[in-house]
Formats: structure tokens, C-alpha cells, sequence
């Protein structure tokens, strides 16, 4: 009889911090950089402002922070909070194989998690990296049928990683965390309907939420399948059309799934990067002025128009997912940061015109990764690019100095007051670190919040 | 285009407690009698104590009851934990046509946030049958195979009527409710491989809960989907192998689901209730002292053993699904009550003994209500008895005054100090009640909480 979810359990529950090497290490601190700019750029987003509306009058004591604000909430509703505002603006990870964005619902978890059950940067750093690991494991499981019949996989997955995340820095037993598991298999949740609007958010700060609770009622021995995620009725066979359980378990320990996580230069869909990239490039090699454009004809991945095919959004959220934007903005600006998914930019009469004129073709055979872009000007010449690989991807990453210049351009978008020189060193010495609490604290603006 | 999301939403804003018949308000009376009657009954299950262990120090301001209990926590907090309760024992309603258990995750909601947003007994009836409406015409709309591949369909539509309801009472306007119920559909969870572990009972607090917060976020304006249970990549077609949506307009208002409500006269899995009634008929007809049996022979539709099939049950809980310990206890005590699922009844030698004894077999030829069961005693002689429809079906209902002695007996098992005339009165009365914070409050044993 199968038995992945207890050899997850046993996995999480056996791994030691030594056993993590120095690439994997840098890549989870790589993670952390990457994520906290986006939790700051993402910190005053309506998103974030209208859920502490709502959760406020009901929250727990103060017991975690949320992230470049002032407000405090019990960790529950802090991670909540932290996951919607992180995953805010689209910027955030990618594991390309499942499409998760891993760290959101770990991270999110473990953040506001350490400020109540303290542990070293080391622990943090060790807990977040199994939580990717089981969290992409059991999303590579269920890929890409999974995702393709409308689930939200960061969500649906990430509920188990922040709960072993969790779990293991309360250093349950192998059977609470097998208990662990399984409540986050029955919590497992989060569809693509709702993506363009704030409930896209909402489920990744669910995730990380529901994880913490798998881990804090395991921790009580609150009882759960012993097979959540391979039982006939457990996550696997229910929440996916069809699934490949060795993926969970081949090479456990051996390879690590945060190896081949990809952080993004543009904060909208990944999918969609080639092609701003493409566009970036005809704009400076041909000093194309967006007025001078008859049309452009793109030719992507069919996937991208599946998740990125809105050719008139109507609102910021929605602009996200669309490439005929993104086009837009690129020829237009010369530049795809956060301004330019604001609805300003979005109802911009000259954005509105040249959305109008992109033509987007799906075309199996160019990569999800690519993009053929040709740019048409009103005088007839005619230019065209192909982009093998986005930015940002795996064989063309961003370095750490990238990953610096972006966390610093979205703590000026959303907290304005960081100190982000001291934030970038926390972040690259926190196997060092006494207190990983700090990581939350020193995103607070109050004075005596921070450390 | 379909609108199912927002005609329903439309269908909850516009209705009228006069748009109610009397004989509906009535089966809304008697399912909140027999609902708190589980819950009290269930206030004391271990599950309720561990999710308190776990859950109390992140819960916030104490602004609802925990039904039979002294603990009060924010109305979100506890509503998982009632809806735990109520559900611990098995005990509480069936929606007979989608195997819905209708009233936990909506009466778990409302009974908390009354609490906290003051209501008259009407206005609480009125959400509550609103919400059963809602949660049961999803519910029609994706059996029967929605609960056949694995989904725990109380807690997957079970969240809607808890949004529903709770933003009945907020007010929401329609494009509010819509986006609650989008906000529901995403959250939608809740696996069977879990029944049989306290997982199961979490699975339907946690329906509670969400949907609360589903109609507090929506409150804010916080955004979801239009069309969350539509959406090609909504609730209906993602969390279903196949759907009918017509099922949940047609005729909208004229019909009430809560009309087919059932209750259970035995506290266990429904579909065992025919085989308990032939048992208990045997026995008095016939006289017959366990010891004397030699084998019992039962005839049941396949789905009963799908959901009762386990022939061994090592633990209270996993005694309630299994048709084999109903069997044993019928003939072993010639009752089938609460104290019958406690772990020493489980246990007993000479339940171990006959259950033993016991063959079930497949007959898709039996009505899912009915039951064939022959006994054969050592002597040689057999006795046959077929029950065509269990005590508690639509067929053969369990009276008011048989919902009456349910309730005591509940109440005696789980909190003796209940003031059970006061209570039932309250609820024959509920419709003219000021405060329906009330309905939590007279369930709490402190002297000061009580009304």
C-alpha cells in the first residue's frame, strides 16, 4: 500500500539543517529577498487595506506583525494578511514545473509563525525550505491535470507546505505530522475562477493560514487520515483528474525543488514576461514611438492565452493577466514595473489604442517560456523577435544584485521608510540570525516595533 | 451566458421572511432542536477539547459561545468549534437527496455571529433557511458525483449556506453576495478520506467559519469572481466530475429543500439506520439474546457499505461508519444511542465477538433507506425482517415530540445541568424571539451568560 503522505511526514520529521547545502541555502535566502519586496511593494494594496477591514474586529491578541504596516494580528490572521499582501502584485516566485509560487503560502506562514514560537534564521531557513519541498512535490504530483482543471495549485499545495513548514519547527512526531498533512489535504482549496480579482490574493494568504492551523491542531493530536494525500479519497485522486504519486517521493531528499525556483523581473503572469521582454527589445533596438505602431502580432504557448488572454482588461488585477497589456505597456513605457498595472495606466487612452492593436496567436510549438513578437508600423516596415527564454527563468535568472535592485524599487513603491540596506543583510545572514522573528520586525514602520 | 452565482445571490437579497411558509418555519425549528441537541451532546467529544487546546490563545475578543461549554471566542474561532461539536457525534440532519448534513455549517455560523451582529428569531429562521436553500441546491446541482469522487459535500457546499446566511444578515447587497458566494466557492474544501478521524467533524466547523468570513470580506468589498460557481473554472465544474446548474434556479423560491430534511433516530452514518430498525425488530420480535446468534446476514445497496463498509472498527469513531458494530450493538443492547459509539462499547469482547459474525453484502436491488436482515441463531433457526424505509426518512419521520426526547437525551449525555424545557420552548418560539444570541447563550452552563 502506498504510503507517500508518511514518508513525507517522516522526511520533514528526520531532516537535519545539515543536510541542506550551501546552493540550496543562498537559493531559500534568494526566496526570502525576493518575497519580502513584494510583501512590502504589496503592503498598502486595496487587497490588504479591505481585508484587515473585515478580520480586524475579530483577530486574536497581537502577536505577529503585519508586513510594512502598523497593525498587529494573532498568526493566524496575520499570515493571512501577509499572504494576500505578497502575492498582491504579481511579483512574487515561480517553480516553473508545477507554475506554484512556492514561498508566498511558506513563507507567509513561517513569518508571522516565529514571532509567537521563536526560532533561529537557521530554523527558519531549514523549515522554509521542506515546506517548498513538500509543497512543490505534491504539486509536481498532480501536474499539470491538476492546475488544468481549475485549481489554484499555489493554494491547493501550499497549504501543505506552510503546514509542514510549521510543523516542523514545533517538532511534532512523525504521526502528528502525518495528522498535519492530512488536515491540510481536507483544507485544500483555491480555484482559477476567481483569479482577476482579490480573492486570487485572498487564497494564498488562506493557504498559509489553514497550514499553521494543520500544524497547531496536529501538534494537539487532533486526529486526520494517515493518508491524505494517496488515499482513493484523499488529494491526490480527488483534486486531480490524474496524478504521478512517485513524484512525491523519488529522489526525496537527494534534489531539491527550491533549486529551480524563478523570480520575476515584470510583476504580472510569468507567462507573459517573453513576451515583454520581446517588445523591451524591439522598443531600444528600433526606437520604436507607440504612436508609430500599426500592429503587434505575438505568437505564445497556448497556456499563456489560457492564463493570460484578457485583451481588454477592464481593472489593474485584470490587466495582470494580460499579455495585450503587458505589449502595451512595454512599447509605451519602455518599462513593466508595478505603475504600470495600476488602473491609471490601465484606462491610459493610449494604452486602451494599442491594446486594441495586438493580435495574440497560440502556437503549440513555441516554448511556455518564448515568444515571437512582430511589431508593424503604420509606414509598412515591419520587425520581429524571437525570445527563447524570459528573463528571469531558469536559464536566463536573475542575479542576486537583480534581486536587490527589485527589492528595493518595491520597498519604495509600498514602504517608502525601510531601511532596505539593513533588510538586504538580515536577509543574506540569516543562517546567523538568533531570532527569525526580526524578518517580520524590521518591515514594521512604528520605531518600537522594529529591532 | 449562465448566471447561476448571481441569481442566487439576487434570490437571497430579495427574499422575505413573509415569502416563508408556516410549515417551513416549522422544519426550521425542529432542525435547529435537533441540531442543538448534537451540539450539546457533542460539547464534551475530544475533538471539541483539542481544537480548544489549539485554537484559544490566537482566538480574539470573546464574542460568541461555545455551545454547553464556558469558553467564549471571536464568532469565527467559534464557530469552528461548534460546528466540530455538532457534528462530533453524528448525530445531526441529513439532507436525504445530496447526503447534505444541512444544519451544522449554517447553524454553527449563524448561532455565533449573532452573537456579535444582533438578529431577532425570525431574521436568524429566515438566513438559516436561506442558507440550507443555497447549500443544497449547489449540492443538488453536483450530485451524485461531486460525493462519489471523495468530495465531503457537507463542507464543499456547506460553506455557501454559511455565507449565504451570514450575509442575509449583514444586508450584502447583490453584488456583495455574489462575490461572498465567490468567495465561498474558493475556499471549498473538504475531503472523505479524513472520515473516521476528528477531521471529519473539523471539515464542517471549518465550512462554518469560512463562509462567516466569506460574508465579512464581501461586506468590505472585497472582490471575488461573478460567477464562483459557474465559472468554467468555478466550483461546480472544477470540484465535479459532472454538474447539472439548472438545480439550482429551478424553481427558485417555490420549493424549499429544508422540507426534506431528516433526522437521525441513531448516531451514525444514515445509511446504516435501516439495517439498526431490522436489527432492534428481530430482537424484540423474536427475543433473541446475542449469544444465541450464529450469524446475521444483511442486504444493503452498495452505498452503504461504501460508506459503512469497515468491518473492523478499531476506534468510536470509525465505529459510526460500519454497519457491521450497528448490527452487534442493536442486538447486544437493543438500543443504538450514544453511549453504543463510545470506545468501550467498541471495544466490548462481545461486540468484537458478533460483529464478527456479521455478513454484508451488495444488493443495488435495496433501496438506499432500506435494509434486508436475516439472523441465524445456533439452534438452526433463522429470522428474516425487511425495512423498506428507516425510522427518521421522509417516509417515516421522526415526530416533533420524538425530536423532543432526542434533544434530552443529548443534553443528559453532554451537559446534565441543561435547562432542556426552557431551551425547547425557546425554539418552538424562535420566530418571535428579540435576540437570537439568545438560541447560544441558554447552552452556556455559567450562571452570568445564561438568559
Amino acid at each position: 500500500m502506498a504510503d507517500e503522505t508518511k514518508q513525507l511526514a517522516r522526511f520533514i520529521v528526520e531532516s537535519r539543517w545539515s543536510d541542506i547545502s550551501k546552493d540550496v541555502r543562498h537559493e531559500a535566502k534568494r526566496s526570502l529577498l525576493n518575497w519580502l519586496g513584494c510583501a512590502l511593494g504589496g503592503s498598502n494594496d486595496p487587497a490588504v487595506d479591505t481585508a484587515l477591514a473585515a478580520l480586524r474586529e475579530f483577530s486574536g491578541p497581537p502577536q505577529a506583525s503585519v508586513l510594512g504596516r502598523h497593525e498587529r494580528l494573532d498568526i493566524l490572521n496575520a499570515a493571512v494578511v501577509n499572504g494576500i499582501g505578497s502575492n498582491a502584485l504579481d511579483f512574487d516566485d515561480t517553480h516553473l514545473k508545477s507554475v506554484i509560487h512556492p514561498t508566498v503560502p511558506v513563507a507567509a506562514a513561517l513569518a508571522s509563525f516565529v514571532e509567537k514560537f521563536p526560532a533561529t534564521g537557521a530554523q527558519f531557513l531549514h523549515a522554509f525550505i521542506l515546506g517548498v519541498e513538500v509543497e512543490c512535490r505534491i504539486g509536481n504530483a498532480v501536474s499539470p491535470a491538476h492546475y488544468d482543471s481549475g485549481w489554484h495549485i499555489t493554494s491547493t499545495c501550499g497549504v501543505f507546505g506552510a503546514a509542514a513548514a510549521c510543523g516542523k519547527l514545533l517538532k511534532l512526531s512523525e504521526q502528528q505530522m502525518t495528522w498535519a498533512l492530512g488536515i491540510a489535504a481536507t483544507q485544500a482549496a483555491g480555484i482559477t475562477a476567481v483569479h482577476g480579482s482579490m480573492s486570487k490574493c485572498f487564497n494564498m494568504g488562506h493557504a498559509a493560514r489553514n497550514g499553521i492551523l494543520a500544524a497547531l491542531l496536529a501538534q494537539k493530536n487532533f486526529t486526520s487520515s494517515e493518508r491524505g494525500i494517496e488515499a482513493p479519497r484523499g488529494f491526490a485522486h480527488v483534486l486531480s483528474p490524474s496524478c504521478d504519486l512517485n513524484a512525491i517521493t523519488d529522489g526525496l531528499g537527494a534534489s531539491w525543488e527550491l533549486s529551480e525556483n524563478a523570480y520575476k523581473p515584470y510583476p504580472c503572469g510569468i507567462v507573459g514576461h517573453a513576451v515583454i521582454d520581446a517588445c523591451l527589445d524591439l522598443r531600444t533596438q528600433h526606437s520604436i514611438a507607440p504612436d508609430a505602431i500599426e500592429r503587434i502580432d505575438m505568437r505564445v504557448h497556448p497556456l499563456v492565452l489560457m492564463l493570460m488572454g484578457n485583451a481588454v482588461p477592464a481593472t489593474a488585477l485584470q490587466a495582470k493577466l494580460s499579455v495585450h497589456h503587458c505589449a502595451a505597456m512595454a512599447f509605451i513605457f519602455g518599462a513593466v514595473g508595478v505603475k504600470e498595472f495600476t488602473d491609471a495606466c490601465v484606462h491610459d487612452p493610449a494604452a486602451v489604442g494599442l491594446r486594441a492593436r495586438v493580435t495574440a496567436l497560440e502556437d503549440a510549438a513555441v516554448g511556455k517560456e518564448a515568444a515571437g513578437v512582430s511589431v508593424t508600423l503604420k509606414n509598412g516596415t515591419k520587425h520581429e523577435v524571437y525570445v527563447p527564454y524570459a528573463t528571469g527563468s531558469l536559464q536566463r535568472p536573475m542575479s542576486d544584485a537583480d534581486l536587490e535592485n527589485k527589492f528595493r524599487a518595491l520597498a519604495a513603491w509600498g514602504f517608502s521608510t525601510c531601511n532596505t540596506h539593513d533588510v538586504i543583510e538580515l536577509i543574506w545572514s540569516f543562517d546567523n540570525i538568533n531570532d527569525a522573528a526580526s524578518l517580520a520586525r524590521t518591515t514594521v514602520p512604528s520605531a518600537a516595533a522594529t529591532v
